[in-house]
């Protein structure tokens, strides 16, 4: 691992890193966010998987999470949204396929299987990096997203609730077998088994029985892809008659950026953090 | 003026905007943020100017300033650095002069002369555009900015105290006239008779008598820029001398990045709206 840059940020440290990655076959780049409260013990790990064409960066610069995460003392993790410079024929030809838009799936096609790996980079090789290399309780871990990064984190939960204590989305995508982004990706990615497709969708997962710790959803009303790739009632008729628990909120007027995160960052890491912390 | 986009935030509008300015003859670009308490009435409004090679949209996006002005109940309004693509020979060829570093000075030299007006700009046509457009209170205006801005935000409101009751900076610079980046903006901008220069250095004004309600100043002791181009002690020694209220806060380990303004932000607009709404 090596460190690209480290700067000041409220009271303690926002930096960036790259490491050569065994899963995705290259070298990898996140950001990691340490507390104050990380100069003096371990602390909680909040990983938060970004959208479509967005990068490690977009989140630090953009979502105002440091603040928060200062205050409650969480370590903030934020990776990139796919394998990049891979040489693959085809993988900067899309914006919702290929480099920036990984799925944080394990990839069965070729030749995207050898490194479109995102999954297992996720939750097994950057999961552990971070559990060596930087101040982290590895028993309180926690995950959240934005848009295919919402429904990362929901997934990456549902399937593993023994390693993620806390989870929340906004905007998630909620079932990409039923999104035109969704089944792009997993055609691309998976091939043309449905079977296998439903070990990737958060809604499939909560059919077929799996379970996350109370789930928080933030979804703006103005959110131009609302209708047509992120329906949030598909999701929430099926935590309903899971019984998943789940708090879908429908925020009036905001749509699919930043600024919308933004505005409900402060919830979502006190979500996190009353999991995760007991505060 | 036109609207580019509007977007909820933080209870209310992120709205980016567009108008054809007489003062630069080319179109102008701002942003404007509108806290929860505008729809019911006229509001302070605080100006944030941003430093060299910025944009409207730099401290929109970066700056983590629209969750505690939506708590004030200021605006915010973010304009452009300069006039953009009027088309003057070399106007592209430096990152510390021309586009995107007007230093908010009226340049009388040619072929600046016509459009490098972001003084007159600010103090004025944008000014009147904001209290006509927008529902905003002209008696209750603050002005800050950053590094380039930060020192325009120091003179403008030095020049003119009957119109700003409120100044803070990030890592302003101190003096141009005692610094590369303003040695060169003011010979091509002013030319050489220093006399004229004078007029636009926050150090030199306070020398020459000038007076802003109390500033506030921070300023990360690990700013790359530091000792080179900002010089905080010049300004503070002339302050002192002078008998005009300052604050000055060394930050220690912060940088010049977003990441420093980000930390100290909520602080800024406290001062601000402590002169401007008494709260």
């Amino acid at each position: 691992m090596k460190t690209l840059s480290e700067q000041a940020c409220f009271g303690c440290i926002q930096g960036f890193y790259a490491h050569d990655s065994a899963e995705t076959g290259s070298e990898m780049r996140f950001a990691v966010y340490l507390p104050p409260a990380a100069t003096s013990a371990s602390v909680p790990v909040l990983y938060y998987l970004a959208g479509l064409t967005c990068t490690e960066e977009t989140a630090t610069i953009k979502a105002g999470a440091q603040r928060v995460a200062a205050e409650h003392g969480l370590m903030l993790v934020m990776p990139d949204t796919s394998p990049r410079g891979v040489g693959l024929p085809g993988e900067e030809d899309d914006w919702d396929f290929g480099t920036g838009a990984g799925f944080y799936l394990d990839a069965v096609m070729e030749p995207w299987a050898d490194c479109y790996r995102m999954y297992s980079y996720i939750r097994d090789e950057l999961r552990l990096l971070i559990n060596e290399k930087f101040p982290a309780d590895p028993d309180r871990t926690g995950i959240f997203g934005h848009s295919m990064g919402g429904h990362g984190a929901l997934t990456i939960a549902l399937k593993n609730p023994e390693l993620y204590k806390s989870v929340s989305a906004f905007a998630p995508i909620s079932s990409p077998m039923q999104c035109p982004w969704g089944q792009k990706a997993f055609t691309g990615y998976l091939g043309t088994d449905q079977a296998s497709w439903a070990e990737y969708d958060a809604t499939a997962l909560v059919k077929n029985g799996k379970r996350a710790p109370h789930i928080l959803i933030d979804q703006g009303t103005a959110d131009q892809f609302l209708c047509e790739q992120l329906k949030p009632e598909i999701f929430e008729a099926a935590c309903k008659e899971a019984g998943q628990p789940l708090t879908l909120r429908r925020q009036d007027g905001y749509d699919h950026s930043y600024y919308f995160i933004q505005t409900f960052m402060e919830d979502h890491i006190r979500h996190h953090a009353a999991h995760l912390t007991g505060t």
